[in-house]
C-alpha cells in the first residue's frame, strides 16, 4: 500500500498530489515496471480520501502513459521504454548561468542613449494582441498547428498586399509576396533564389546589417556615393554592379528622399540589362511627419526590376519576427523553381494574429497612434536642438526616428571629428552615434552625428540635449 | 453640425458608433483637414446623448491621430499626411480568390491516406498552450516584443539542452545550440556557416526534403547504399564525400537503427579528415515503442564531428516553427564568425511559451501521451496487417509513425512493382507510398510500400487494410 502524506491545506488539489507522488515514484524507479497499484477503493480507504479522487489521479497517470489498466486485474506500472525518462538523474553538465546576461550592460554607463534604432513599446496595444491570440486559439483551432503555405498564408498575403497597395502604392498580386521571419531571413532566401553571387551596389552610407549579410553571403559589395538627390546613378553605371540595394523613401541613415529624376535614372539603369535588379528596403516608411507621401519605388517600376522588402519590426515590434518581400514576376518564377519547397519560417498562429491585426483595423490605428507619439518626441527634440545653440545643421526632420546634426564644413577627417564628439558626449553620460559607423568606405564630407528619439521619454530628451550642450561647449 | 444616426439597439456602444462615423468621414475626405468639430456639449445636445459619450468618441479619435485639440479653440481634423489612408479608395487590383485553396484537393479522392508524414493533433494540450500564452502576455510583458538573442533565448536553450541531455544523451552547452524557425532554415543557415559547398553523402533511400535542399544549395549529393546495419561506411570511404547526412536512431524511411559497429565506423570516418562532418537528423526519436532507447550519435562522438539537428514539428506541432541545432565547438566558432549577426527567426513569445512548455513538464506529459496514442494506432495497424494475410514482411515496428511492407524477392524493377501496388490501392480508395519516392538513385532491392498511421483513426486503419486486401488480392 502506498503511503502518501497529503497536505489538505495546500492549493494543489489532492488528486494532483497523489498523481505527482506516484509519478515521481515511477520516475525514480521506486515503483518499477510491472508493479501492481492498489485498487482505487483500497487506496481511497487507506488515504482517507474519496474514491473519485484516486480515480482522477489514476486517470491522469493512465493518460500520460505511466500506468496501464489490465482488464479484471487492475493498474500496473508501465514498461517505460521511455527515452525522456532515461538518465533523468544525470547531473546537469552545463549550468544555465554559463552565459553572460542576454543584454550586454555596456550601455549602462549612459544616462541618455540617443539610439537611432529601437521602438517605443509603451503604446503597443497589448490588450488587442492578447484578444486576437485568444480568439485565434479558441475552439482548439487545429488547423493553425499544422503546416501552412510555404509563402505564407493566403489571407495574410492578401492583407499585406492590400496594405502595401493602399499605403505605398505597391502593385502586386499575393502570389508575388513571400512572408518570412525577419528581413535577414528574407535576404538570405533572396540570395538563394538569385543563385550565383552578384556584385551588389549599396548607398554609402547604408544600413550596415544588410551590408554584413551581403558580404557574408559572398557578394561583391560596391559602395556608391550619394548627393542630395540620392544614390549617384552616374557612379553606379561604371561600378560593374548588377544589383543595387537602396532605401529610396527615406535613406538610412541620411534621411534623403530619392528625387523623382533619380528614381527614373535608377529604373532606367536596371532596365538596361536583363540581370539587373533593385532591392528596395522600405524599412520605416510608416513614420513620415511632413510633406507629401513618398510612394514606393516599386510602384513606379514598369520593368519588373524592383524587389520590395518590408518589415513589421518597426511598425509592430521587433520581437514579432515578420517581414515580407514582393518579388517581380521573373524572380517569383525563380523562387518557385529554386526555393518554393522551403517551409515557412513564421508560425501559423503568428500569421493569423497579424492578419487579424491588419484586417480588424488595429494596425492602422496603432500606426496612427505611433505617428503621433513619435511626432511629439520628434517635436521636442527638434525644439531642444534648435534652442540649445548647438552648432550645425539639423536634418532628417521630415520622417523616421532620428535627426542628423551636421557640421558646416567638409573635411577628410569626418570620422575622427565624430569620434571626438561621441567621446565628449560619453563623458557627459550621453550616447550619440557617428555617421562614420554607416559608411562602407569613408569620404570627404561634413562630420555628422545621429540623434535618435524612439525609445526616449520627454524628460530624457531634454536632459540629453542639455548634456550635449555641456559636452560640446567645453 | 454632424448628423449621425445612432442605433440604440445595436451591441456597438454609442460612443463607438460616433467615433466610427467621424473616422469614416475623415477617411473619405468628407470632413477635410482643418475642419473644426462641434463642441462636445453642442454635439451631445444635438444627438441627444450624454456629453461623456461624445468625450469618449473624441478621445479615441484624438489618440489615434485623426483629430487634434487646439487649446481654447476646440477639436480640428488633422492634416493627415497619412500614408496609410492615401489611396484608400483605390479598387483592389487583385482579389483574394486568385490563388487556389491552400491545400490541394488531390487527396480527396482517397478514403484512407496511409501517409507516413503528419501528426495527430487531436491530443494536443490546447488548453495548456493557451494558458502559457496567456501567462506570458500578462502585465504587458514588453521584453517579449523586443529583439532577443540571435541564437535563441538562453532559458529556452537551457531547456532544450536539458531535454536533449536527458532523453538523447546529447552532450553540449547552451552556447552550442541554435534555435531557428524549422529544420529547412537550420540547413540553410548551416550551409551558410560551412561556407564552400561540399560533397554531401546521404543514405539511400533518404528524407527527400533534405536532399532537395542540399541540391538547391549547390552541394554535390552522393547517395550511399544501406544494409541492415545502416549506411555502408565502406562505400562512403570511396565516395569523395566530405560530409554525410544520416538518421541513425531510426533511419528515414527504412526504420533501420544504425548498429553500434557502424556508428563507430562512421565516427572514425569523420575523424580521419579535418573538414569531415556528420549531420545527424534526429527527426522522430521521441516515438519508440520497443527495445532499449537509442542514444544520439552525437552522444558517442569524441571527435566533435557531429552536427545534431532536431525539430519540434513532430513532438509538438508542425505549425509551431521551431527546430534546434547543436554545433560541435569548431562549427560553433564558424557560426560566431560568419552568421552570429543574423537575427533569430523565432518570435520571443513562441520561444517563451515553448520554454515554459518544457519547464513546466507539459512537453514530457504530452510526449508520454502521444507515445501511448501512437502505440495504440501502431498496434491496431500491426494486428490488422498480420491478420490480413497480405504477403510480405512487415518492418519498422519498433519506432516512428509508419510500417514498411516488403516483398520477399529482390528485383531490378522494384519501382515499377511498387507503382502497380500503389495504383491498385488507389483504385480501392487507399493512398499508400512507394519506397521508390525516397530513393535518390534506384537499386536492386525488394519492392516496399510505406504505410503510415499518425493521422488515422482506428476505424480508418481497419477500413484501409481491408481495402488493401481487396486491392492486392485481385
Amino acid at each position: 500500500m502506498l503511503t502518501i502524506s497529503i497536505d489538505t491545506s495546500s492549493k494543489v488539489p489532492i488528486y494532483e498530489q497523489i498523481y505527482k507522488y506516484i509519478r515521481e515514484e515511477i520516475k525514480t524507479g521506486d515503483l518499477s515496471c510491472g508493479t501492481g497499484l492498489p485498487s482505487s477503493r483500497g487506496l481511497a480507504q487507506h488515504l482517507e480520501v474519496s474514491r473519485n479522487t484516486i480515480d482522477m489521479a489514476y486517470g491522469q497517470l493512465l493518460s500520460e502513459g505511466y500506468i496501464e489498466s489490465i482488464p479484471k486485474k487492475g493498474y500496473y506500472v508501465c514498461a517505460l521504454e521511455n527515452l525522456y525518462l532515461e538518465g533523468i538523474h544525470v547531473k546537469e553538465p552545463y549550468p544555465a548561468q554559463e552565459e553572460s546576461s542576454p543584454d550586454p550592460v555596456e550601455n549602462s554607463s549612459y544616462q541618455v542613449d540617443f539610439s537611432p534604432s529601437g521602438v517605443d513599446m509603451d503604446y503597443f496595444p497589448y490588450d488587442k494582441w492578447r484578444k486576437l491570440i485568444k480568439e485565434c486559439l479558441i475552439d482548439d483551432n487545429k488547423e493553425l498547428f499544422l503546416s501552412g503555405k510555404h509563402q505564407g498564408d493566403l489571407a495574410l498575403r492578401c492583407a499585406v498586399q492590400s496594405y502595401l497597395h493602399q499605403s505605398r502604392g505597391v502593385q502586386c498580386s499575393p502570389s508575388q509576396i513571400i512572408i518570412g521571419a525577419g528581413s535577414d531571413y528574407m535576404l538570405l532566401l533572396l540570395s538563394h533564389v538569385l543563385g550565383e553571387k552578384r556584385n551588389m551596389a549599396m548607398e554609402n552610407p547604408t544600413y550596415k546589417q544588410a551590408y554584413t549579410i551581403f558580404k557574408s553571403l559572398g557578394y561583391g559589395v560596391m559602395p556608391i556615393s550619394m548627393d542630395e538627390q540620392g544614390i549617384r546613378v552616374d557612379l553606379l553605371e561604371g561600378s560593374g554592379a548588377d544589383m543595387v540595394y537602396v532605401t529610396p523613401s527615406h535613406q538610412f541613415p541620411s534621411g534623403i528622399v530619392m528625387s523623382a529624376n533619380r528614381r527614373t535614372q535608377l529604373l532606367a539603369w536596371a532596365s538596361q540589362k536583363e540581370n539587373r535588379y533593385i532591392i528596395e528596403d522600405d524599412y520605416d516608411s510608416e513614420f513620415r511627419y511632413f510633406g507629401k507621401p513618398i510612394p514606393a519605388l516599386q510602384s513606379q517600376d514598369p520593368f519588373g526590376k524592383v524587389i520590395y522588402v518590408g518589415t513589421l519590426s518597426k511598425a509592430i515590434a521587433p520581437g514579432i519576427r515578420m517581414s515580407y518581400m514582393v518579388l517581380p514576376e521573373q524572380i517569383a518564377e525563380q523562387y518557385r523553381a529554386k526555393a518554393e519547397f522551403y517551409f515557412s519560417t513564421v508560425s501559423r498562429i503568428d500569421q493569423n494574429v497579424i492578419c487579424q491585426f491588419f484586417e480588424q483595423g488595429y494596425f492602422e490605428r496603432h500606426l496612427n497612434r505611433m505617428r503621433k507619439v513619435y511626432k511629439a518626441k520628434h517635436d521636442i527634440l527638434w525644439q531642444q536642438l534648435k534652442e540649445s545653440g548647438l552648432q550645425g545643421h539639423i536634418s532628417g526632420e521630415s520622417a523616421g526616428l532620428h535627426f542628423l546634426l551636421e557640421q558646416k564644413d567638409e573635411t577628410d577627417h569626418a570620422a575622427e571629428i565624430e569620434k571626438e564628439l561621441v567621446e565628449a558626449a560619453k563623458r557627459e553620460g550621453v550616447k550619440v552615434y557617428p555617421l562614420s559607423e554607416y559608411y562602407i568606405r569613408e569620404e570627404r564630407r561634413k562630420p555628422t552625428i545621429l540623434i535618435g528619439f524612439a525609445r526616449l521619454k520627454e524628460e530624457e530628451i531634454i536632459d540629453g540635449v542639455n548634456r550635449l550642450v555641456r559636452a560640446w561647449r567645453a
